[in-house]
């Protein structure tokens, strides 16, 4: 049932040991379900309880702790010895009494590492404050520093087959994207709109089905343009609304996002301009993309087109994705933005989204891509443009 | 836009300033996106960047601090002064040398609040362990608690307009669930079934669309219903495989959850006696919902009949649910188990799922509930008995 091979997970825990040692940390626990399931294969939908991985430098195995109805699923997706699935009790869970976090302590204890430097993932989702506090006080004799993304920098580097992966990710988002465009037409609900393109999204193809994206699709329509985050309504489409469309094709957690924005009606000339500029400065940073490059060099590459057409944009136009659980499938690692002086390697791969939103609408055409060992390599193959639909007469 | 009236989220304010009086705080960092939600509007998918609504006791409105290009959004669903909604530049967005919560703490002291007593809900999914961290260093003189749930124990009785939102949403799980039931079908991949039955929550009904919901439709198969939280796959259901689903109905973030388990191919005389088991129990403690009741009274009514037949489970059966986002639906107030001494009041709702896992299966069979005036109230209607599937002959 694992997804990759046994040494595949193996370079994954030596490497991040490695990490750890240059850091003087001697145990990590891994909250971040990306960053279990990189490490052990774990993949279940229960990091709403508390769970972690305990990574220890001189051993060869993880330690999965969990909720004793997840036991099973550790086993059943880990490469893990079974000895070393330690279930807490379920009345651990949502307790105002217990602590899953003093259940690991005491192992922690039991297995003589009380006193060690531990690394914690400060700011991962699924470590609370709660969690923290509930550590530092059942170990007082640890020595706690933060490891916010250590795995995380471990994954910015893909191996060949999580390419694999993305790439059929990519596969998943192209179909998903062109039944967003077929399907956005006045009159359509954008509830119903959105329940073609996710159906689409986890059927996948006939080869490999889809897995569910870190994201919802992200539709926002017509005044709400200028508000890239907020979901869809059940309202109806109108005439001469602008509609960006954000949504990843996702297999075994594994992320191709692409957006697109469609023009219902004939767009604005003014609009038809920003569209052409987003793809002038799209097409760009693309072009800059190669190893040894910086991140930071891509936003330049883009602000330079865009400020010679008078735009001035001040938010991060990327960022490095792949494996990830909700509510993100950014890995927090790069971002394409001024400052970031990240060296570009092969296999890396990110999400170049360089939006513009005005006051009342925003345009957003976007592309995944793979560094190579030369360049860049688009993942997706689809229509780098503004999509106009016609009443009742689709125009792609 | 607003989906309830002002009056309604004055009240649920009203209720919160009352609660955080009676704890001594004079300021709560909000950061659960359901919390932020309940008591100003705010809804985007935008919780996978630090935001917060802070309440001050003495203030007619909370204040909202996020990021910059998700201030648009805030205006946009809130009942909030614009003066209220005050955004965070972008370069604070995954930043290893910024961090939100300075930009928070600055806010906080300008307006004279650097010496309050502070809650902050030590135990959301959104309040890392680096924000506690780094409030508590930019405002060494406040004094902290912990208000984890506060908010969470006002949103535990809904109103009468937020019941109406929940028995929409029980509507849509209802479809959904008959979706589920003729989509699991010997020779179709897991995957497809999901989409058909995610488009579905998501289309909703003609009157009124769905919205996401807050976890993903759970669709454990064969010997993976011993692993309730595993998620699906791309392999065809075979013939003699038991399915649990478990979903839920969304509707404005509301949930009606629910579970039902279809047997592929004709069950063993043990899985159908175990879910007369699972039916008898879920009735007994149906019957046992009234206002006045605790919430453990629930779980020993569901015990006696198990045990009765030899059966002992260890996990609770229920919780408190409504308003959510991902990753989970639960409220994480009450719990319908041993202990457990909620008093049950009209209004609450709470999704009971009853299930019993054994080795190589399981069986789910449950009811999202409303406590009424003298009851119970089921929001969904729909069969409550173990699914058979026959080979390309549905038997519902």
């Amino acid at each position: 049932m694992l997804p990759f091979s046994l040494k595949e997970y193996k370079k994954r825990l030596d490497q991040t040991k490695k990490s750890m040692l240059e850091r003087g940390i001697e145990v990590l626990i891994v909250t971040n379900p990306a960053n279990m399931n990189y490490l052990s294969g774990y993949n279940s939908w229960s990091f709403y309880v508390d769970q972690m991985l305990i990574v220890i430098v001189d051993e060869d195995q993880p330690i999965w702790i969990g909720r004793k109805m997840d036991a099973n699923a550790a086993k059943a997706t880990t490469w893990l010895y079974h000895e070393n699935i330690i279930p807490y009790p379920e009345d651990y869970v949502h307790s105002k009494i217990k602590h899953p976090s003093e259940f690991a302590a005491q192992i922690l204890t039991q297995i003589g590492q009380s006193k060690s430097r531990i690394g914690l993932e400060m700011d991962s989702y699924y470590f609370s404050a709660q969690s923290y506090e509930c550590l530092k006080k059942n170990l007082p004799n640890a020595i706690f520093s933060d490891a916010s993304l250590l795995v995380n920098y471990v994954r910015i580097v893909k191996s060949d087959q999580e390419i694999e992966f993305i790439k059929r990710a990519a596969k998943i988002v192209e179909i998903g994207m062109q039944t967003a465009v077929n399907s956005i037409q006045e009159g359509v609900r954008e509830c119903d709109a959105v329940a073609n393109i996710y159906g689409d999204l986890i059927r996948g193809t006939s080869e490999f089905g889809g897995d569910y994206p870190a994201i919802v699709p992200m539709l926002p329509a017509g005044e709400n343009t200028s508000t890239p985050h907020i979901t869809w309504t059940d309202k109806k489409y109108t005439n001469n609304q602008m509609v960006i469309i954000e949504i990843a094709g996702c297999y075994q957690r594994y992320h191709s996002p692409l957006a697109r924005t469609v023009s219902l009606g004939k767009p604005s000339q003014e609009a038809l301009d920003v569209s052409k500029i987003v793809v002038e400065g799209l097409n760009a940073a693309l072009e800059a993309v190669k190893p040894g490059a910086t991140c930071e060099e891509l936003e330049i590459a883009w602000s330079k087109v865009i400020s010679k057409h008078g735009i001035v944009k001040d938010s991060r136009i990327g960022y490095s994705m792949g494996l990830n659980y909700p509510p993100d499938w950014g890995e927090h690692t790069a971002s394409i933005r001024r400052g970031d002086l990240t060296v570009l390697q092969p296999n890396m791969t990110f999400h170049l989204i360089p939006g513009l939103w005005f006051d009342n609408y925003g345009i957003e055409i976007s592309e995944s891509f793979r560094v190579t060992e030369t360049g860049c390599e688009v993942l997706t193959n689809f229509p780098r443009q503004l999509f106009v639909n016609e009443s009742h007469n689709l125009q792609v």
